[in-house]
């Protein structure tokens, strides 16, 4: 139901997904008439429905709707993960609901004291995974040092590669740098041999592809993804504007609309849809709010793919491996 | 003597601006021989010299340069201002050790309690201007005030935009929102009517020119500066690289490379070379290390503007002001 445009792009996605992948099932979880009216009279075998009354809104307080909407889509959602009838959640909808709720019903794995929100970004490399990007706004070290493990997790079962290179997000090497906790982070990170960690990067190393996973607190995360996103807008804009400005530029726009697409295409946010939810007992996918069909069906690969890695189990693991660790020494 | 490149870019950089502002006069601070090999053997009347034996490394801590580095060009020139002698420094060395050095030297205004970095950003609507951008990590709410007095004196005076709009950076309305100083820094900036405070701002809103001026501590704004050339890098890479992969893309590429250079140069980070030092008792201007030429132009171009418009005392009698209004309550 979440989402500027609701079920009238989730629906026609998973539609989509269903088709390409008819091995996989799929509950659409929501209002009986929004859902049904967007069907086809015989819809694939794998879609089902749970039907449930009420919605969380864009703008309800976390708080609020973890005491007030146990009877909407998102806690159905949800609930279903948590009871093993589904392997994964994905919503378009309110993200501190999303949190909250799926704190409340998954829970963190024993070791990790709190989720964090991560994604992938495009980088001069291909991809780096960036994380906290908001749902913890100061991080202690500890928190931190979990992060880097969860991401280092993703980054190793999703993109078959072991031992991804992890780096902390800091200011500049000429300034005065970053806070306590960021070197308190370093140091626990230098400490453990299994994790690759490289050092501290800027945030211009992100796009380089400096490392494969970034980990900050959720405030610069969100800056850094937000910033990222308002700047390519800004640059694709320009670009649109410099090639309708005249008739030469039209023209010249005219042969190089394939090429201007396939650029658009490489920092699409569309590819990048889904932002995962680590640390919880569970997986939850966070589709953006204001995405189109194509989009929501990524976010829907994103929790296919974590679904078939088992990467829950695998951060369990991991955690769990660096607890006994730590106890060792 | 600063900068990646030294000598080799101020030293041509600065000739360049004296030839065309005959009434403005220069004085190149450092070593002897690194200064006058590189002039003509009549420079322009304008500009003269300041010996001085000694430079600042871009490795030297900003505490060892303040405590050693008392015979430095950089030293010298900062107390050329502090003296009078000179009405800005212009730099393209040490961050820190200019950011220790020129709060040794220059002092703070009353009222301010640390100096903030401000640079100019490109919008969709003309540019905007962001501070801290590193000076500060943790910054109280009372020191976010200051800073949106000086960015707006900074915007007021240098674009000529009466009563400048002000945002605090912070994360997403869905999620859960920034830390105590912001918040606060929100109920201060609403309280002083002679601040145009519209609320908080988001990373994407930053480049949508939602405000004129963008205040958060230097942490954030250092993220969000480094992220932004970072994406930009990419995306400029990018298109080098597709309007060359083949022989039909090449041939595109020729007809739109004036289109594509208009385009680089409307985000060009030269353009928008010359970070301030704002709240001190004089004028001091960061080029970027790696500027070129035509970039430390632009660094010593804000210098030449900011003491046409008076902008330190400018600041200083908004301070005050801002102080009288509190003592009114």
């Amino acid at each position: 139901m979440g989402g500027d445009l609701g079920p009238g792009i989730t629906v026609p996605a998973t539609l989509q997904v269903a088709q390409a992948h008819p091995h996989l099932r799929f509950v659409l979880v929501g209002e009986e008439h929004s859902l049904t009216s967007l069907l086809p009279a015989n819809p694939p075998s794998g879609i089902s429905f749970e039907y449930a009354a009420d919605t969380v809104g864009m703008g309800d307080k976390p708080a609020y709707a973890l005491r007030h909407k146990r009877n909407s889509s998102m806690w159905r959602a949800l609930e279903m993960v948590q009871s093993g009838r589904a392997q994964a959640c994905v919503s378009a909808g309110n993200t501190g609901a999303l949190m909250a709720m799926g704190k409340f019903l998954l829970n963190t794995f024993p070791g990790i004291d709190r989720p964090a929100i991560c994604k992938p970004v495009p980088t001069e490399k291909g991809h780096s995974y960036l994380l906290d990007l908001g749902a913890n706004i100061d991080c202690r070290a500890e928190q931190l040092l979990q992060f880097a493990v969860m991401g280092a997790v993703l980054a190793a079962a999703v993109d078959d590669k072991p031992g991804p290179s992890i780096g902390l997000l800091n200011i500049g090497a000429e300034a005065i740098k970053g806070g306590e906790s960021i070197r308190l982070a370093a140091a626990l990170l230098h400490r453990h041999p299994g994790l690759n960690y490289t050092g501290y990067v800027e945030g211009d190393g992100i796009y380089r592809g400096d490392v494969d996973v970034v980990v900050c607190d959720g405030f610069a995360g969100n800056v850094a993804l937000k910033v990222s996103e308002g700047v390519a807008l800004l640059l694709a804009d320009r670009v649109r504007k410099i090639f309708t400005a005249n008739w030469y530029s039209r023209l010249v726009g005219q042969l190089a609309q394939p090429l201007l697409r396939k650029w658009h295409t490489q920092f699409d946010p569309a590819r990048y849809n889904g932002a995962s939810f680590l640390g919880l007992q569970g997986i939850v996918i966070k589709s953006h709010g204001g995405a189109d069909r194509r989009s929501f069906q990524f976010a829907l690969e994103t929790a296919r793919d974590q679904v078939e890695r088992s990467i829950p189990t695998l951060i369990n693991d991991q955690v769990a491996a660096l607890q006994a660790a730590d106890n060792g020494y």
